[in-house]
């Protein structure tokens, strides 16, 4: 089995009130690889300038991730973005970005790329996420993530690409604003409705809730003391559904669905720990397992035995 | 056992994307009675005027609510509340609050009331739950609710009646204006650091999550399709918590806790379903056990079997 993630590679200027970076590695696809990576073998595709040098690279072969479909771009400069997160850490105020090399980027899969089982297209253009889908026809599940800014901007092709995807994940306000629909409820029923099988709503400090024909699950958040910077979290938690269910055969049932969005919500709690990607260094599967237990454990109603 | 609780006795006028009601009974002790009188015996305390008639006593009545304490005052008025909820349903406006009786309220508890087994102190001025908790010496389990506006207004009588208490339960953003602490487990951490040992956080849509020395639990809400008027949702999980911890001896070790939330959140999750306390009209025991056994389904990471 084998995993595909088109998106963005950057590098992030972050400021919160825990501290800050000048230049950290991130992006949708790094975010979204670097947790699969947990779980199985990952190909982010997407380009990089000049200065994505030695260093970014190791940071994601120590990993294990496959850095063949990184495309890197002859005297051009890797997508920066810088944002600063105010006190509750809620809102993420944009202070500059620079697409640089993001804004000429055409996808082109290499044959282990396209023949992956699982893919996942991070929040970029749609149309360019519908390009990437039809170049990948054999997957077993096409996943995708979008955000307002393509809701209001390339909605119709956004509501296109979405009819050819199998699963969607979205923050709920995001479901909401995409259906007219305040009815969380409601919202997901109607992007089933456009096509994909399974509706994932991603909540923030709350959680994430799964909408299938089967039913509902719902899922909160891991209690963290230590929040330093949520960027990534939306990323990080893709990349540990998607990574678990490509560990699984690609199975998509509930049940493996309801544990990859824990092991998902697990992989970004953890990444919130720290700046940017920063704390996948020290992380082991060890970590994530452990608390995935606990997890369990503080959402069970009927109380699950701590032994 | 037995259960007392303090608060207010209203008419509320409201609109919400789905109807009105010009005069629906309300109030956060009619709220939090109906829906614990659905696991114990519920004695409401608070003041009504000459309007408050026979069809508002029979709504009680039929439940089972014992009304010897609610004091009706000879030409008064009773308290009216008026709201508009915008298309979200996340938030009232207030149009108009008329205090009536409720302005000059003292509680006079009757012997029976105050001989209570649990307390709870719905949300009025600190001061006035002080009263009623230093008139309430013996009960197993003091519980309190407030609200930004006694934040502001009255904080250190909130933070000294806190400290007479065993369980506070506040909205999750309320708990971190009190403590001017953004993240919930820490604001949470803080208000135990104050005297109760329990604390449980409303999240409205996202459901509660609850604080003890032992540790976390955290449930999502229930998924609805229709919800007509949130109004009465917290009294009515406070109700239903409260008065299944009645119903079980007066527990209150974490296991107990999780079921009473689980509880508190099922009749909240009926409550708006229709206006003000309409819903408890038509629902009965056999609804709510059955909803309870389906909140256990959807939050079970490892599926519960369905039979």
């Amino acid at each position: 089995m084998s995993l595909t993630v088109v998106g963005s590679i950057a590098f992030d200027a972050i400021q919160t009130p825990f501290g800050e970076r000048e230049r950290a590695l991130g992006g949708s696809a790094v975010h979204f690889s670097l947790a699969a990576s947990y779980f199985t073998e990952v190909r982010p595709v997407g380009p990089v300038g000049d200065d994505f040098g030695d260093a970014e690279y190791e940071a994601l072969h120590r990993h294990g991730v496959i850095t063949d479909d990184i495309e890197r771009v002859e005297g051009g400069q890797t997508f920066f973005w810088s944002g600063k997160y105010e006190w509750d850490l809620n809102t993420a105020h944009t202070l500059d970005t620079q697409l640089n090399v993001f804004g000429e980027f055409e996808p082109k899969l290499s044959d282990a790329s396209r023949d992956c089982d699982l893919l996942f297209l991070a929040n970029i253009q749609p149309d360019l996420q519908r390009d990437v889908r039809g170049q990948c026809g054999g997957v077993q599940i096409a996943a995708l993530d979008s955000m307002n800014f393509w809701i209001e901007s390339a909605r119709e092709s956004l509501i296109q690409t979405i009819g050819e995807v199998d699963m969607v994940l979205m923050n709920d306000a995001e479901l909401r604003m995409l259906t007219e629909e305040p009815n969380l409820v409601k919202a997901s029923a109607a992007v089933r409705a456009m096509g994909p099988r399974v509706v994932i709503a991603k909540q923030g400090e709350y959680g994430a809730a799964l909408f299938t024909e089967d039913g509902f699950f719902a899922l909160p958040a891991y209690p963290l003391e230590t929040v330093r910077d949520p960027t990534g979290a939306g990323d990080s938690f893709a990349g540990g559904l998607m990574g678990y269910l490509d560990s699984h055969g690609g199975a998509s049932d509930d049940a493996t669905l309801r544990r990859a969005m824990t092991y998902g919500s697990t992989l970004a709690s953890f990444w919130v720990e720290e700046f940017g990607c920063e704390r996948a260094e020290q992380l082991t599967r060890d970590d994530i397992d452990e608390r995935y237990e606990q997890f369990k454990r503080i959402t069970a109603i009927d109380s699950v035995p701590t032994t």
